[in-house]
């Protein structure tokens, strides 16, 4: 029977060696731990909706890449679908409790989702994302769209992946410069075609607008406007000087405006931020900022972190007027690329700081003793229960990556001490508990 | 369009509010905590798995509970499961990753699972549970049965939920019982019958094993047998002393002895533990060693932490011989109850510590300045940046019970301090930055 079953991971799903799962492991607990000194407070909602949650906003490729469940005995679908966004069921969540949150209420959600999308390298069917939005009741300050830049400045510091830029743009600045080119129907399009530019270059963004049906010198000045560059104040500076005639432009610019002058007052460093004008994001329901954060050494990973402003969360769900702020870091992907490029390196198998190992069975008790007294003092220690040679037990610790050892046997009675090894060092010495407990504590 | 669509919970599926998410989390992390200082490393495998690998195992009523997933726009079945248990996903995670892990294997999981089981109150279709698992090569010593139960001592004393109890068993003693009154073929379902005991009761446990036929001497020998009493080492001599003639017998008895006898060396305190005969555990691949814990003031809530010792862990799945033994604590359903009971309360529904509150605008980057500060120092930092007054600041805080206040104003800025709210004393006090960050750090 055994070897009949396919056991591989399937395609599309991430699944690490326990060195790898524990670095990502801390990632996600920097990114958790980031999101709560914010003030972020942590929702957790189920993995299935009723598909008819998950349909209201779904639409175009993201409907097809949708996965339903049935019940296997009955074969009978229950009208019930995965989630592929952590933005739908925050939206289905606030118009469920409304009355039971304050706003503006800050949540983070960090979880899997779930996309059926062609199996390809570096694209995953279920992947972490690890959300922050600030959702208000009628208004929300835009303070919040700056905010969330400094939470992802301060997060990515922390997981030292190197230098990176959050690219700042408005959906209005774009729409309305759309506009007064007299491209109000194609907007949308020329957006979608425009978010492409990572994906599938300029030239094949040109073709696409030219499927449009633009005329070359439209497509032409598309391409010049967003390649405005600068320092936030010079790039603002040259998009009034444009002087153009669009209310929604000039809405969009001062929006950006206002946001970029609050990023400067929450001290993010000017290298680490950035206005770029070809930021797009391609679903529908941005209205105002959108962000992009990309690693300034590996461009071609595109976008690790993304999200933008809402006018409406909920409106498919609820009756209010819900403006919000959000943004997404795609986990799993991040983690993939960075780890395939060594930007991150695994290191231990275990979180065990130290092996305790009786030299005798009759030290066994006093073994677990002192593990018991060093976990007491959050040391993360293991006793070696196995009957195998002292080699085989060193072996052991040291495939796993576990730093020291601490032998008991008669000498050590006698003496009152324990005898501990330190791998990296290779030095060995006699220690009381109480120096053992400082010494690891430490390290 | 609003309002036609079901936000509601689902049945069986728990959503919680911040607060009560905030409780569910910490006591998730007091798990994870205790789990790594006892070196056990986490794994973390997809939701779902090939359908062939969900349905190796499972039998009975769990195939009937097993969900299924399609591809909502082909409407084709993937041949994908999701898992109901972590345990297959272990067994088939160590079979695929064999040569790349050291053994013994200490692995911890904590993750959802899925069990479409009929909706009632205190069932749930999506739940967490949180395993420990030690899987050897070849051999395990029994040693880690003992150490298991010292896992879940450390834990649940910081959980704080009151007395427990860790009721250990060995199905050997059970088995063996059983074929020495001559029911060899009956033995597992008379097992079975036995695990409902809490469930049924001992009528209902009666009428299933005159339902197999059993004469009713032998039904009053099992209920007397199961009935045995004392502390580990007197119902240890009581099962001795019952002179049973039969191998698995004698063997179970064996391993029980030598369980308990490693369970005192370690230092569990003999409260929170005890040998129950009536222990039988309902799945079928337990060979030895079987746990169930429950809480002593509600008795009625059931086992909150479950397992046993397996002889084979992934014979489905490979050649090789994988002795394990493992423990799962039921996370949702243990929250629910223990939420239901008033046993655990949530508090406030933000990890925020403080709200900074700038006077007047131009504070701003001095009130972010100050949270950038203060979230350094690892206090968990808001910044209100509403317009409403502040009166409306001081209820958001109060609604989401953060503990303290922080503004700064024209007077702060001039003596360079801050004026620092003290929600639960009431006071409210300058302070340098130094001195806040010394007052929040400790708090």
């Amino acid at each position: 029977m055994a070897n009949t079953i396919n056991t591989k991971t399937m395609p599309g799903f991430m699944e690490l060696l326990p060195n790898e799962q524990r670095l990502f492991n801390w990632m996600k607990n920097t990114i958790q731990k980031g999101f709560e000194t914010f003030g972020f407070t942590p929702i957790n909602t189920p993995i299935m909706e009723r598909a008819e949650v998950i349909l209201a906003k779904a639409g175009g490729d993201t409907e097809k890449q949708i996965y339903t469940v049935s019940k296997l005995a009955t074969k009978t679908t229950e009208d019930i679908a995965l989630r592929f966004d952590l933005t739908v069921p925050l939206a289905r969540y606030v118009a469920d409790h409304f009355y039971e949150l304050t706003f503006p209420f800050r949540r983070y959600a960090i979880g899997k989702v779930y996309r059926g999308e062609r199996s390809q390298a570096g694209r995953f069917k279920e992947f972490y994302q690890a959300d922050i939005d600030v959702v208000g009741n009628k208004e929300l300050s835009f303070r919040y769209d700056a905010e969330l830049p400094s939470v992802i400045y301060t997060i990515f510091k922390k997981l030292n992946i190197g230098n990176f830029t959050i690219r700042i743009n408005n959906r209005k600045v774009l729409n309305g410069y759309f506009e007064s080119l007299g491209l109000s129907e194609q907007a949308t399009s020329v957006l979608r075609s425009l978010d492409k530019l990572e994906k599938i270059g300029e030239d094949g963004v040109r073709k696409e607008l030219e499927a449009l049906k633009l005329p070359e010198d439209v497509i032409a000045k598309i391409f010049e406007f967003t390649q405005i560059k600068g320092n936030a104040s010079e790039v603002i500076r040259c998009l009034k000087a444009l002087d153009i005639a669009n209310d929604t432009f000039a809405r969009g610019v001062d929006e950006l405006s206002q946001v970029m002058g609050f990023v400067r007052e929450f001290g993010i460093p000017e290298d680490y931020y950035t206005i770029d004008l070809k930021i797009a994001r391609g679903l529908d329901y941005y209205t105002s900022t959108v962000y992009e954060t990309t690693l300034d050494a590996y461009p071609e990973i595109g976008s690790i972190c993304s999200g933008g402003r809402y006018d409406n969360l909920a409106s498919y769900f609820i009756d209010k007027e819900l403006p919000g702020v959000g943004i997404s870091i795609g986990l799993t992907r991040m983690f993939d690329q960075l780890l395939a490029r060594n930007i991150i390196r695994p290191e231990a198998a275990t979180p065990t700081n130290v092996l305790v190992i009786p030299l005798e069975d009759q030290f066994l008790s006093k073994a677990m003793d002192l593990a018991n007294t060093l976990r007491a003092e959050n040391v993360p220690t293991e006793v070696s229960f196995e009957q195998g040679s002292l080699r085989d037990k060193l072996e052991y610790a040291n495939k796993l990556g576990i730093p020291y050892v601490a032998f008991i046997g008669a000498n050590e009675v006698e003496k009152n001490v324990f005898t501990l090894k330190d791998f990296i060092s290779g030095t060995q010495e006699e220690l009381s508990t109480e120096q053992l407990i400082s010494k690891l504590r430490r390290s």
